[in-house]
């Protein structure tokens, strides 16, 4: 490692704030998520996994797509505590961010699905959300020239291109792009030590020091691991629908705290309108501990820092 | 006028087509239409209705929004037959596009409001569309330091600022800046004679000599007057339902032809899909004409170069 004069020209021009070692525990955001090697992300899939993201007649109604629930207006979600989907119907549990989903290692609060690829058509074909056969679904695209073409040029190799294995593809591609890089935290990461003010870095410091960071680590602040909770007004046995394991009762994946800010409300049930409120149950629930007025204050704080800038994409013209 | 050389400065360079006759029959659609003067055109209005176009919790489910039937990626309209609202219940007519509303003489199919202003609330409080109880809409919007701080903005000199009025306006700001000029059509309007082919040119002129343009006037494409038609499966008696004048049974206000082919399916019920068919049944209805194939054929062509540039707007950052 290169000391003295040298290491001087590397250091940014202000003060350093001494909390280096807490600033070590996390890691800024990336542009991009992984990609996996059989599905490449390119501008074709992109696109017509923007177009499809909006597109309602892949519902059975007509009149619900992916961005019904995951609504960019409202921070890809909902913002109502259990989703509303086909006439109506209200599901059992909070809609996710797809923000920065690509970064998770799994996919639905209970992870039943490993990857982006694999979650895409579930809210598709679920009676509660978009209630759509996946055959008629396939079907409504062939209709559409335009789908004809954008498939034919996003999977060139194939004969047959509108099938469910590349409307998955699709998606998850367009998804991959839903990226919140660049929020203050990412740029005190990074350098800039005056993007946390002194109440944010405290928040920080309480973050760590009371262990919040064990299962919210890593870029997306999550360990996409599975853990047990109870919240208020929840009986959803979460993994162990998936798994049939008593060990898995009542456990669920550890969400990203990226864009927490706006992603309210909490839990999966929905059950907490405030980040406040949640600080507090976490602490409770989690970690056995009854945080002090000062302590979830600053947290909070800390927590509004994870706001990244939100993602380019278009409201497609749809044929 | 001027004549002579003074003249040849000022036309185009394409040779005339020798359709001025013809072109004199229509007027091009103008970037705006008229702004009432009791709601000036701010844009401080534009934005805040901006942002309630796409507000859900407006409605009581709280998923649904003007933008839900007045879909961007759909033509500002839902392409469906008969538009779903709450609960998932299905309403007696077809979404109209909200495009170049403005320009329109009066609102719904069977002109029941006269302006933007009175149309926009009545969508929140239908119980088969948005199903809110207005109060509770405002009540809603007033939770939100941001709201109380852009309805402010919009209307600096009243003290209690978030009420019904202001919400219809604002609504009424947005929609008068979603306007398509610029079409082929308009172009060739405009000098552009090389716009349109020579079907679409046989289109308008059968457009004309058929008397379609008797009923589709104006900017819009509409005389914005009511017109007795009862098209296949519908016994929806339109503007008999406000008047209650036996004159009035089974009239409906000219719908705009602008954007027509985007804006898919057609008549008060949605009972066509494709303009080819919706071009017969006007024939045979309303001018009792057994139009040609080939006459379907151009009027469908000249139909499509009504398709203006779609309006700018921001998927809002709602709080």
């Amino acid at each position: 490692m290169a000391v003295g004069s040298a290491l001087a020209i590397t250091v940014p021009a202000t003060a350093d704030d001494g909390l280096g070692d807490y600033r070590d525990r996390f890691e800024p955001l990336p542009h991009f998520p992984p990609i996996p090697a059989d599905n490449s992300l390119t501008p074709e899939k992109v696109e017509l996994g923007n177009m499809l993201f909006f597109e309602p007649r892949i519902s059975s109604s007509g009149v619900i797509s992916c961005a019904t629930c995951h609504n960019p207006a409202l921070g890809w979600a909902d913002r109502i505590p259990r989703a509303t989907g086909h006439d109506g119907q209200i599901g059992e549990r909070n809609t996710p961010t797809v923000l920065n989903s690509g970064f998770l290692g799994s996919q639905f609060w209970d992870g039943r699905e490993p990857d982006l690829e694999g979650q895409a058509l579930g809210p598709i074909e679920a009676d509660v959300e978009m209630a759509m056969d996946l055959e008629t679904a396939l079907e409504r695209l062939n209709d559409f020239t335009l789908y004809q073409t954008k498939f034919a040029e996003a999977y060139p190799d194939d004969a047959d291109p509108i099938n469910a294995n590349n409307l998955a593809h699709a998606l998850a591609s367009f998804q991959r792009t839903l990226n919140t890089p660049n929020s203050p935290f990412d740029r005190y990461l990074h350098g800039d030590q005056n993007a946390l003010d002194q109440q944010e870095k405290d928040g920080m410091v309480a973050f760590v020091d009371n262990g919040c960071i064990a299962c919210h680590s890593g870029p997306a602040m999550t360990d996409s691991n599975f853990h047990r909770i109870q919240v208020p007004g929840s009986s959803d046995v979460g993994r162990f629908e998936v798994t049939g394991d008593e060990a898995d009762m009542y456990k669920f994946r550890t969400p990203t705290l990226r864009n927490v800010a706006v992603t309210y409300p909490y839990m999966n049930n929905g059950a907490t309108e405030t980040l406040e409120e949640s600080v507090a149950i976490m602490g409770k629930e989690m970690l056995g501990r009854d945080f002090e007025e000062q302590t979830i204050a600053d947290i909070t704080a800390f927590l509004h820092t994870l706001t990244g800038e939100m993602p380019d994409f278009d409201v497609p013209a749809l044929p």
